[in-house]
C-alpha cells in the first residue's frame, strides 16, 4: 500500500528518513555484522549512539550544564509517579494545575505518594476548553514543585506562554508538545516527555533535570527510580531500551536535518494556520471547542454537525489515505494529531478533504 | 562485514529471521501504509501483535489461566523494585537467595522497600561458583515470597531443580534463562525477566504472576508500579513499548517454528556439552571455576592460565568473527552465552578456535 497520511495522537507518525535509516541497518549495524539490538548497551557501538543522542537534545535545546538529560524507561505514566517519589519530601506540598486527562492522572498518582493540591483547573463539567490565565493560578510559595501538562492530547489545549512560580521548580509534562519548538530549558526544575509523539517510539522518556533537584533527591525510594541514580550513570545504570534510544537518535539527528527546532516551529505554526483556518473558515459546519488563544499545535479538535457526520468523515477520509482522525474515546469528535512527523503536505490534503467533506455534506 | 557469531551476555543475539521480519515490514507494515511503531496501541493491527505474543509465551510455557502474562517496561532492575513493593507488606519479611551479583542487586532494592531475610548465599570471598542445595536454604515459613535468581549472567551458575519452598510463594529473576527450556510456571509465585537475552530487545519484561498475588498485593503504591494495574488492562494501561513488544512476537513466533521448548532444550543442551567439553578436554589450560551442577547452560565462564592469555584470547576471535567473549569487568576471564539465539554452528566454531588456542598457546 501506499503511505498514508498518518494522523494518529501517539504512537504516532515518524519521520521515513528515520525509519528508513533504521531499516537499512537493522540487520548489520555500520559493518558491525550484528543488529544494533544485538549491540552491547556497554560496547563502544551503542554508547556512540546513546551520547549522539544526549548531545542533539542539548544541541537543538541549547541546555545547559546545570541540567540532567536522562533516558528512563516507560512514558510519561511512569513519571507521574517519578516525580513526587523524587521531588515531593513529607511535610511537603505539591501544586498541580488540571487543564486535561493527562494533568488528572499525574495528580491522582501524586496524591498516593504525598501532599498535593490543585493551583487551578479549567474543568467546566468535566471538559477542558482552556488554558488558566497567570493570575488564575493559586499558588503555594513554600509548594515543593508546580506540575503542569504543556499540550492536552486530549481536549487539544497548549500553553504557549509558561507560568511564572517565583522560587518554585516548574516541572512540566511536555510527552506531546516535546521539541515542537525551542523553549528556555532554565525557567523549569524537571521536563519530561514520554518519546512516542515528537521524537520516537513508545516505551522511553526523556527527562531534562536541574541538577540540584537530582542531587536533593529523596533517598528513600528504590534505587532504579531516582532521577539521581541514572543521572549518576549517564541512563546507563541498567540495560536501557537500546533500540529505541537509536530510533530517537534518528528522529532527532532528521530534526536537525531539517533545519533544527526554528525550522520545525516555522512548520508547525503553517500547519496549525491551515487546520484551524480551515475550521473557522467552515465555522457553521466544522467547530474547534477550544479557545483560540489555548488552541494546540499538536492537537487540532474539532466537532461537525452531528455524530453520525463525524463517523462519516473519519471513514471518507480513511479512503483518502487519511488515517488517525478519530477523537480520544473519553472526547469524541475529530483529532487531527500534527507532530513534528506530519508534512505540510499531509494537512493540505486534509484540509482540501475537509473543504469539500464540509461543502457536500453542509 | 558478514554475520558475526555474537556471544554478548545481553543486549544478546536476536534470530536472523525474526530480525528479517522487522526490516521487511518496518516501513509498511501488512500493507498498512505505515510502520508498526507509528500504530496506536488502541488499534487492531497492533492489539492483534499484543495479544498473540502474549498467546506465544501461555502456549510455549503451558501457562494455566491461573497466571497473568504482563508485559512490563524496564527490565529485572525495575522488577528489583515492583516486585517488594507490590507483595512485601509492612509487618511482614522476604527470603532473598544470593547466588550472584544481581540477587544482591534484587536484595538491596527490597531493603529499601521492606524487611528482608538472606536464607541463604553461596558468597566465598566474594565470588560465586555454585548453587546451593535445598538443605542449605534457612527458610522463614512465614515470609511474604522466596526470592531466587535461576540464572547468574555474571559468575556462570543456574537453577536446574527448583527450591521447594512449602506454601511460600517462590519469586523467580529468569532473564537471563527464561524459555531456555520449559518448566513448570505451577511451582512459582512469579517470575520475571527483562527481554534481552532469550526473547527480545532491553526495555521490556515478562512477567508471569499468579492471579492471588496480583489480586492481594498492596495498594499503597503508584498504581503504575502495581502488577493489578497491567493486568486488569491486558498490560495496555499505558502506551506499551510497542516495537518491543513487536520484537518478542517475532522471537517467539521463530521458536515455535524451531519446535519450541523442547528443541530449544535439546540445543542448548548440546551446546553447553560441547562448550564444557572442550573446557574439560583442555584442563590443563582452561579451567571453569563453576562446581559442574552448577553450570549454567546460558552464560559459560572460563579463565585461561594467565590475565595476558585471556585478552589474546578475546582478540584473536574477533579476528574469527567471535564476538563478546569477554568475561564481566566484575568477574574478568571469559564468558560465552549462548542463549536461544546463538545457534550450535557458532559454538562449534568457537570450540574449534578453542582448541587451536590451547595447543598454540598451553
Amino acid at each position: 500500500m501506499a503511505r498514508v497520511h498518518n494522523f494518529n495522537p501517539g504512537p504516532a507518525a515518524l519521520p521515513l528518513a528515520a525509519l528508513e535509516r533504521a531499516r537499512d541497518e537493522l540487520i548489520d549495524f555500520r559493518g558491525s555484522g550484528m543488529s544494533i539490538i544485538a549491540h552491547s548497551h556497554r560496547g563502544k557501538e551503542y554508547e556512540a549512539v546513546h551520547d549522539e543522542a544526549i548531545a542533539l537534545i542539548r544541541e537543538l535545546l541549547s541546555v545547559s550544564d546545570d541540567y540532567h538529560v536522562l533516558f528512563l524507561q516507560g512514558g510519561a505514566s511512569t513519571q507521574f509517579a517519578m516525580v513526587p517519589m523524587n521531588l515531593l519530601p513529607a511535610g511537603k506540598s505539591a501544586d498541580y494545575v488540571i487543564t486535561g486527562g493527562w494533568s488528572e492522572k499525574a495528580l491522582e498518582e501524586a496524591k498516593i505518594v504525598g501532599t498535593v493540591r490543585v493551583a487551578a483547573t479549567t474543568a467546566v463539567g468535566g471538559k477542558y476548553t482552556r488554558i488558566p490565565k497567570q493570575s488564575e493560578l493559586e499558588l503555594d510559595p513554600n509548594a515543593a514543585y508546580v506540575h503542569i501538562t504543556s499540550n492536552n492530547t486530549l481536549f487539544g489545549t497548549e500553553w504557549f506562554d509558561f507560568p511564572d512560580t517565583g522560587k518554585v521548580p516548574l516541572v512540566a509534562d511536555m510527552s506531546s508538545d516535546f521539541m515542537w519548538r525551542k523553549f528556555d530549558v532554565n525557567r523549569f526544575g524537571l521536563v519530561y516527555a514520554g518519546a512516542q509523539k515528537n521524537v520516537g517510539p513508545s516505551g522511553i522518556a526523556v527527562v531534562l533535570a536541574r541538577k540540584d533537584l537530582v542531587e536533593g533527591g529523596r533517598k528513600d525510594i528504590p534505587k532504579v527510580f531516582r532521577y539521581k541514580t541514572h543521572a549518576d550513570n549517564r541512563s546507563l545504570y541498567n540495560t536501557p531500551p537500546t533500540f529505541s534510544i537509536y530510533l530517537v537518535r534518528n528522529v532527532l539527528s532528521w530534526l536537525k536535518d531539517q533545519g533544527g527546532l526554528d525550522a520545525m516551529e516555522k512548520a508547525n505554526r503553517e500547519k496549525g494556520r491551515l487546520l484551524y483556518g480551515t475550521i473557522d473558515e467552515n465555522a457553521d459546519f466544522f467547530r474547534a471547542p477550544v479557545e483560540k488563544e489555548s488552541r494546540s499545535l499538536m492537537n487540532v479538535v474539532f466537532r461537525l454537525p452531528t455524530e453520525a457526520l463525524e463517523e462519516k468523515f473519519v471513514a471518507e477520509a480513511k479512503k483518502q489515505k487519511l488515517v488517525g482522525l478519530k477523537g480520544h474515546r473519553s472526547v469524541g469528535g475529530i483529532r487531527v494529531s500534527t507532530y513534528n512527523a506530519v508534512s505540510l503536505e499531509s494537512v493540505q490534503v486534509l484540509t482540501t478533504f475537509m473543504r469539500e467533506f464540509a461543502k457536500a455534506n453542509g
